[in-house]
């Protein structure tokens, strides 16, 4: 690109690359238990010490690999086995592998031609978990993260009451309204924002004490707006609820839906992967009666960020919903069938090939290996309530039913007490004091939130199937010596 | 993952890695001229060769580096020279070092606490953007793609007309339309469909014979709708058309959005590299008085697959327009001021790390860097408009703004003609013919496409700025070659 170099730009190019793979595999692919999960420096801090400073001129190789060194430094490292923040974690050698080929391929996945190896896998995985969801269901499409997917699924159900939106617009004589849970994820409101549906049409139902949609008041809300003249032409259910990892009752929606000829979206992107265990496979039982599910291997599989996963059972939904037919890159005249390009159904254009490491790690391990992943996950969580349960410092937020195990600590004063609601100020600012000081040692990374009336609780959830029951008993161990010596 | 091995797995894991980078580095990564840009298999045949099927159990590594190898083999060598077939190309060391990189971190970009250096990083980034563009512009978000980042501009101007929107749906008492180019990008109809506009609420405006915008067109259909009782809100201009690489003339379509009080936003997702390019800036010039702009440094700046920028000028506009507030994500009572974490202004919730690459690019070549690749890319896109029109058997499509170069080839029977048009159907099939010769040999991939009435012709377009003179004439040499032997 124009450089001076003594040596030949691809040799010189080639050592740099390399040495870049030896730092990244020295510091980053192996994270073990003695390194820092995070190196905490608040941001103005962090302002100082790196270098972030865009320049004329570029820098020398030497700088260069300093400046990879600061990243990796300061940078969280979520493949730690005690990066237990998010609904995703750890780092898959073959997922890695995957995408490391992905980028040296620098493909984009819109026609046959120009990708035909990741056209025709995006093709036979998304068949393969079609099938895995039910015999009628026929299609899919990858997506750039869940929100992305619930939102598409809003579009899809709005086109399938009323086709002629997608050329006349939201203009609908009637107000259009959709129903979710109230414990839902958020892009489901983000989503019907963007969409053109407005946020004030998406109904919240009602949860019982675990989270899970009550159905009686799901279609009392159904009748009420249809008597308001409302037209409700979408019900969104959740299988593995962000916070509490809550299940609706699928069956049950389903029924409604189908007796309102409402369309039934499935945001299962994080209670998905459970396709994939023969043991767990139940939790998802009438998911199959949907129209559309999202599922992000990205989530409990622990495939490479991103990975997620729309499908639908119509056919020719996608293509119908958000065909345009572009000239350049679907000619009618190409010298093979075009019905193998499937940039057409997408809304994305330029798409970042996302199918590679999925399928690498699907053959790396087969079903069965993401069966053991899931079921190890499981007996972790398991065995992380039943200490919670055990131990007087702890208690339990709703019952578990999923990998998300959502526990209060509880300082000395609030142990054994019946009537802990009455304390919920004090109790409220426990694990985000708690939490602040693992961030600061650097030692355990572990989300927690409010919920509703419901004072701030931790919510342990891990997708590494490396986590065992040492690191469970260290979690506990280490949250109780900090809340000890925080609330004496 | 439960597998039975008898040296440690991190052992294990880490000779296959280093396996798979060796492969990469072989077979990818450098590649030559000597090498195919694409073995060319017909969809079928390679459902044949390659083993896509997903079994209970897993494979071997042996197995394994196998399939990764014959990925390789039947994958489009995007980085080749010789891939000028869309608006992405080349293969950029530091860009690719960047890549790996983030796979390695696996991070996802919603809070400052997951993802601290880059989080800093996209505000540094967006921030030198910013002022590149002008002194008014002050926020922005990174995209999945020039499509969505379309899409989510044309959410904007709706939420600037009407924030109630966001909340009511898009059930506005009058008919909302927006203004684009007959030859803009596809991506300004799938979004008007997605957001609730409606395709048919998008009124294209008449182009020029090279392919911008006629102001005075633009101005009175803007006034006829107005007429009509419609409320214009938004005018897409593009800034590099993906065909012809045309300039709309943003001075004139500014002072037209502001006379109406209509949005204006820029495609420059093709163009807009150009800021890097003191020679080449001035085709810009006025895109500073759009209200938003979309940026695609994945496209004339080569940073790999994605990465993709929309700009705005109005500083609490996309919080406005995409907040929500997801108290597990962002929680009120964090041990730092949480103005550091971007998530809520963002659409999507888990997002890929985009911008480490580009900014390890910056870093590594400077600001000049860039401008030398862009300028070299135009002496190379001139040169090959001169050889087009020297040679008889070549013809200019209309006149070259950028790096699109747009032209036919002419079999014996139409040089020197003046009537080309009347033996548009017999042109019309002789680019394909070509295309499909050179695809078979693997030797160079070249886009084609019809535009309006105008026959199939090429379009010459790269991002690689190590293609040189002799690449030029070795591209037309071939071309001529291949059709002096179909059309003798």
């Amino acid at each position: 690109m124009g450089d001076f170099c003594p040596v030949p730009v691809e040799e010189k190019h080639g050592e740099f690359l390399k040495t870049v793979i030896e730092i990244l595999f020295k510091n980053v692919v192996f994270t073990t238990r003695q390194d820092k999960v995070i190196l905490w420096i608040p941001p103005d801090k962090l302002e100082e010490q790196f270098d972030f400073s865009l320049t004329q001129n570029g820098e020398d190789h030497e700088k260069l690999l300093l400046l990879l060194k600061n990243t990796i430094k300061f940078s969280v490292k979520t493949g730690h086995p005690y990066f237990i923040n998010q609904l995703f974690s750890g780092l898959d050698p073959y997922g890695l592998a995957g995408q490391w080929l992905t980028d040296a391929l620098n493909s984009s996945v819109y026609t046959y031609e120009v990708a035909p190896v990741f056209t025709l896998m995006e093709t036979h995985i998304i068949r393969e978990v079609c099938r895995m969801i039910g015999p009628q269901w026929s299609d899919g499409m990858f997506c750039p993260g869940g929100s992305f997917g619930n939102g598409t699924a809003i579009n899809l159900a709005r086109f399938n009451l009323c086709p002629d939106i997608k050329k006349k617009g939201n203009n609908y004589e009637q107000r259009l309204v959709m129903f979710t849970s109230e414990e839902c994820h958020y892009s489901i409101y983000k989503f019907a924002s963007f969409v053109g549906i407005g946020e004030e049409n998406v109904i919240p139902a009602a949860v019982d004490d675990k989270g899970q949609i009550i159905s009686s008041d799901l279609e009392m809300k159904i009748k009420q707006q249809k008597d308001n003249g409302a037209v409700p032409f979408l019900v969104v259910a959740t299988l593995g609820t962000t916070v509490r990892g809550a299940f609706d009752p699928i069956n049950e929606i389903a029924d409604i839906c189908r007796n309102h000829g409402v369309w039934l979206h499935v945001d299962a992107a994080w209670g998905g992967g459970l396709i994939f265990s023969q043991k767990h496979r139940a939790k998802l039982n009438g998911m199959e009666r949907a129209d559309s599910v999202v599922i992000n291997p990205h989530k409990l599989l622990a495939v490479p960020q991103q990975c997620s996963l729309l499908l639908v059972r119509d056919e020719g939904l996608l293509r119908g919903a958000h065909s345009k037919g572009a000239e350049y890159l679907f000619q009618k005249d190409k010298h093979y069938d075009k019905s193998y390009d499937p940039g057409d159904k997408y809304l994305q254009c330029g798409r970042k090939c996302d199918v590679f490491k999925f399928w690498f790690m699907w053959k790396a391990k087969g079903s069965s290996g993401f069966a053991n992943h899931i079921d190890a996950l499981m007996k972790t969580a398991e065995s992380f309530e039943k200490q919670i349960r055990n131990r007087p410092e702890f208690m339990m937020v709703s019952d578990r039913q999923y990998m998300n195990v959502c526990f209060w600590y509880l300082p000395r004063y609030l142990r054994g007490k019946s009537n802990i609601s009455e304390y919920a100020p004090q109790l409220h600012k426990v694990a985000p004091e708690i939490r602040a000081v693992m961030i600061k040692h650097g030692s355990v990374m572990l989300g927690y939130q409010p919920l509703k009336s419901l004072p701030n609780f931790f919510r342990f959830v891990s997708q590494n199937s490396s986590l065992n029951q040492k690191d469970v008993d260290f979690i506990l161990d280490h949250i109780a010596e900090i809340g000890d010596s925080l609330f004496p």
